[in-house]
């Protein structure tokens, strides 16, 4: 399941899931779920990902949206089906509000 | 300065700057602070070493060390200093406790 069908699955909630696409494309789809009016939005990545994850929450924070700021960051390892069975990885979700 | 330096400078306090090594050698000067009897250790790292610290935070606590948590996750932008001029880069630091 790649980014794009995740997104996809999440549809209008506030959840945005940060993969391989360049960090502008994320941040503008978290600042379009604050502009409609979410007052909190869930960045998540798996993997080497993550650290654009991170990107992305800093520079909605500081460059887009007034006012918000990361109310819960949680980190976890989630099993993932390999060809050669079950893989780790690691995961994070960040929550921005306002 | 490279995480070696900053490995260096923080001596043995209960700092570990997880830079470009593989995960395990930064999983090694987590465990080793927590078996020479400190009950947290702070995981710090920044660009894309995000990932690897977090993998880093993950491995200690599911497969080495007994009854750690993340109690504290933060996220900042740091200003470095780049050949052409300050630049941004996102950082994290994950304290784990028990």
């Amino acid at each position: 399941m790649d980014s794009q069908n995740i997104e996809a699955r999440n549809g209008n909630d506030n959840v945005v899931f940060v993969g391989k696409k360049g960090v502008m494309s994320y941040v503008l789809a978290v600042v379009t779920q604050f502009n409609n009016g979410e007052s909190s939005v869930v960045v998540k990545a798996r993997g080497r990902a993550i650290s654009r994850a991170v990107d992305v929450a800093e520079i909605v924070r500081q460059r887009f949206v007034q006012g918000v700021e990361p109310s819960d960051i949680t980190i976890a390892t989630e099993e993932l089906q390999g060809d050669e069975g079950p893989i780790k990885v690691s995961a994070i979700e960040i929550t921005l509000s306002r």
